[in-house]
């Protein structure tokens, strides 16, 4: 599994480089930093389940570049426009020096915006599969419908409205399927479509595993940010204290935050056992989303 | 002329506020800031650029929703992203107070971000001709291409570095052909893919016409930045001066500017000479970039 990892890491990061390298004005501060959000550092986890899910389904890994590239584009600005000064306010991301601080303010939006941009650029212009070729407007569907006003930035908006108050957990779990959830089901899904037929006939049990897992994976960023370290996490320790955010630790405690780590994890390989094909990396994603260390 | 602007003005704010009542969470500050940005004021040239040239080419209005709308999402999120503290830090827009002052810069970052969003979904989603299907994709690469760091974010980059220090005519130049150029091209080309076949055969006319008419709207941009009044542009007056912007009366004299305008408002109708459908209504809008007062 992490040498899988390691592996689609490395993959996604030459792909997004020629996706970079194809940008006009590659000396202007924009494109400097479009690379910079886009290529230190992160888990890659987005392309990881786009990757796992497509091969599962009989993909070449060629097939899955776009959607996989795509998806992390998407990923990288959310962060970068997350950790401005009016939002989260973070200084260190993924180890290093957040945008606005290594370059500016305006920058890091402008940043933000086009990397934005380039994700749909990648879904509508890169390759596919051309038994793909007819799932490429629903790819772009689903990427949009999880990342915007239906999906992850009204994720985060939930989000920032409910700093400094107490949020029940039915209201938790709904800021955190978007903020999170949204943009990793879409992963998988994307997965799934770059397959063609096949994909869509698997789709309602994906989702169901995408729902568990996207969840887990909040839940276990909220365990991290109380038991990890900053040097560990690449960003700083204990910030969601600091913003006064509700977290599953906060609501259930830290050992009901981890029970409900687990239960979510057992949700999510029931899910697959519906699937007929070989879902070993997608169990051991599972696994990993809730047994990582940052 | 004056008549046409105002129907379609019309349609297409009925449309976008379909679109923008079919997300879900009404109440939320994030889709009433998406409403305020996108529906109050505004002069919806571009989706007026999208629907005369689709309807010279044959094209009926309903046809041409889909990309008029999704253009101005383009638009009106790079507004409240420019008019945000970090880029020209403005505070009167289209007659209003800005987004980031209405509401707060969190959500003015979001807003943008998800309006951005919701143009590739109406792009990927909303209704087109039978006949334009196969353009779809087309579409949506023409309206990436325009927005990200190939053109408006570029623009608005390149635009940011001249702050504060003199540029040449060919540099402001590429500032302008990218930052508004881009996108009213783009609107362009939008009308004339919902179009089908026919579209793609005028397609160089219309580039021509669209690089002289974006230009220009630039130019007069500028000169009525020096003498026109903040109550009729529902913008601060004089704020390029203010930011030390370099601008065409700058670099030529007002006079100059003026000329300037002229000179490529002739390029504009030269290049729909070639063209063999009824241009009326896109020479009558090159005359009126260049004769308004906002």
């Amino acid at each position: 599994m992490q040498e899988a990892l390691t592996s689609f890491q490395q993959r996604n990061n030459e792909q997004l480089n020629l996706w970079l390298q194809a940008l006009p004005h590659q000396n202007q501060p924009l494109i400097e930093a479009m690379r910079y959000g886009l290529l230190l550092g992160g888990k890659r986890a987005r392309p990881f389940l786009v990757y796992i899910t497509g091969q599962m389904l009989g993909c070449d890994k060629s097939d899955l570049d776009t959607p996989a590239s795509a998806v992390e584009c998407i990923h990288a600005y959310s962060l970068i426009h997350d950790d401005l000064p009016a939002m989260d306010d973070d200084e260190l991301r993924r180890g290093q020096t957040t945008c606005h601080i290594k370059f500016d303010e305006a920058t890091a939006i402008l940043t933000g915006d086009a990397l934005q941009t380039l994700a749909f650029t990648i879904l509508a212009d890169g390759d596919l599969h051309p038994n793909a070729e007819a799932n490429r407007i629903k790819m772009i569907k689903v990427l949009a419908d999880a990342s915007g006003a239906n999906g992850m930035c009204l994720g985060q908006a939930l989000d920032l409205a409910a700093e400094n108050r107490s949020v029940s957990l039915e209201e938790l779990e709904e800021i955190h399927r978007n903020k999170t959830g949204a943009l990793m089901k879409s992963a998988i899904r994307l997965g799934a479509l770059a397959a063609g037929e096949k994909g869509l006939e698997v789709m309602p049990q994906l989702d169901k595993y995408a729902d568990a897992v996207g969840l887990a994976f909040q839940v276990q960023d909220d365990i991290l940010d109380i038991i990890s370290d900053t040097e560990t996490l690449g960003k700083p320790q204990g910030s969601d204290q600091e913003l006064n955010k509700s977290t599953y630790p906060a609501l259930l405690g830290l050992d009901g935050a981890i029970n409900k780590a687990h239960t979510l994890l057992n949700e999510a390989l029931q899910a697959l056992e519906a699937i007929p094909y070989n879902t070993e990396l997608l169990e051991e994603f599972a696994r990993y989303v809730i047994e990582r260390k940052n």
